[in-house]
């Protein structure tokens, strides 16, 4: 039998991701922001790179650029905040704009907020919530109803991380995903300088293993998290048993 | 006597800035930042606005057009993270990159040094951490020792919550800042939705009084903080008097 079989394994295809937190409030210090944490270690999970993150202000114009901007740049985009019931929450709209289409109350989001709000009690205010960009698909609230939507590659999510989180997994099914970036670690118990030398070498030898060096000081002590993440997971041992060998000999480790 | 004195006062010019936070770690969920919130609210309360945050990887190029990006459109541009003495630290690099200037082992930063580490012990690595680009003025480390740096108007600090802070208060007095951003706020104990159309009202009849509105769910209850911001006390006050005269009567409130 001869065949082309490839002699190298065929990668996944990369999938990366930037996410645009929108509101006032995390410019302002008002609100600390516990999104970008949560969203960064959920992508790194199912195998989409983040590869940028953007805080604007309550800005039509800022929105719809940065919108632009990233979904042509990265597979997906997500977006947290804005879309309450009130006059600041502009994300929907802005979206909207961003792919030139349509916007109005949508009537399968209000069957959403139905199961929730008897007939009289969808005010105006509460019927904000359903306004959806045309051609979106809604993305299911388990929390509160009211939907988040994704159009084209753009994810639009609510701010409150209850409920962003709700959204985020009601979505991940359908979203594609690459390798899965697998990491490891080393802890020594020294300042990073004494082993940048040996990190260094260790990723000029294994240059598709990204090593990061992370210093911490806990009860009084130095010390320094050496990370390796790679797609390949045998790359990625053979890189670690590389920097262990390669540290100075009074350094201890762990991991 | 006749003049030309102004009839309204001059306000004072508005002072903006943005904040690139660099780093692998916070993009791949492993790190969670703590420094957007810090430097948000410390912005705020010495009257400059945070007008944009990007967060970016390792990656020289990303730095560099992010930071030219920024530098051009804010008063001043603060990033954090990648001053640090490993391969992956690349910073001052970048930065050095974005202005076009060169950049060495600074003799300033080596003596800064010199206060902490023995002659013996100021090895490659430890002097990478004196790597400043030509030009730049020195910003104080008290943690330990080695110092960021400002460049035409961006400041460069340590990825280290500790020493950022520490390098944030010590550049402060440097920085030139504008009219304070004051902020007054409503709780009220109803969901936002039944507050929307008196506070999109009282939105109209003081535009120049930010207000936002924040959701929160506490104690197995609904509740909204509505937030009002201006330079000018005096017109916030009368907002938020108007703001409350407009709560619908069953509505209670505080703040």
């Amino acid at each position: 039998m001869t065949g082309n079989a490839p002699v190298h394994s065929v990668l996944p295809e990369e999938v990366t991701a930037a996410l645009l937190v929108i509101g006032d409030e995390i410019l302002s210090g008002r609100t600390k922001d516990k999104n970008i944490g949560f969203i960064a270690g959920h992508c790194t999970e199912i195998g989409i790179r983040l590869r940028e993150v953007r805080v604007v202000a309550d800005d039509e114009a800022a929105i719809v650029t940065d919108a632009n901007a990233l979904r042509t740049a990265y597979t997906y985009v997500f977006t947290t905040g804005g879309i309450g019931p009130t006059h600041d929450d502009i994300t929907a709209d802005s979206i909207a704009r961003a792919f030139g289409v349509s916007i109005g109350v949508d009537s399968r989001a209000v069957a959403l907020l139905r199961e929730r709000y008897a007939e009289a009690d969808l005010t105006p205010a509460r019927l904000r919530l359903a306004r959806i960009p045309a051609g979106a698909q809604l993305i299911e609230n388990s929390v509160s109803k009211a939907p988040g939507f994704m159009i084209g590659n753009v994810i639009v999510m609510a701010g409150v991380p209850a409920i962003m989180r709700a959204m985020l997994l009601a979505i991940t099914p359908s979203l594609r995903t690459g390798a899965k970036l697998l990491t490891d670690s080393i802890g020594v118990n020294v300042p990073e300088n004494r082993v940048a030398v040996p990190l260094a070498d260790c990723q000029r030898a294994f240059p598709e293993v990204a090593m990061g060096s992370y210093p911490f000081f806990e009860d009084g002590r130095y010390g320094t998290d050496l990370v390796l993440r790679s797609t390949d997971g045998a790359r990625l041992a053979l890189a670690k048993a590389d920097l262990i060998s390669r540290l100075p000999p009074d350094v201890s480790f762990s991991g």
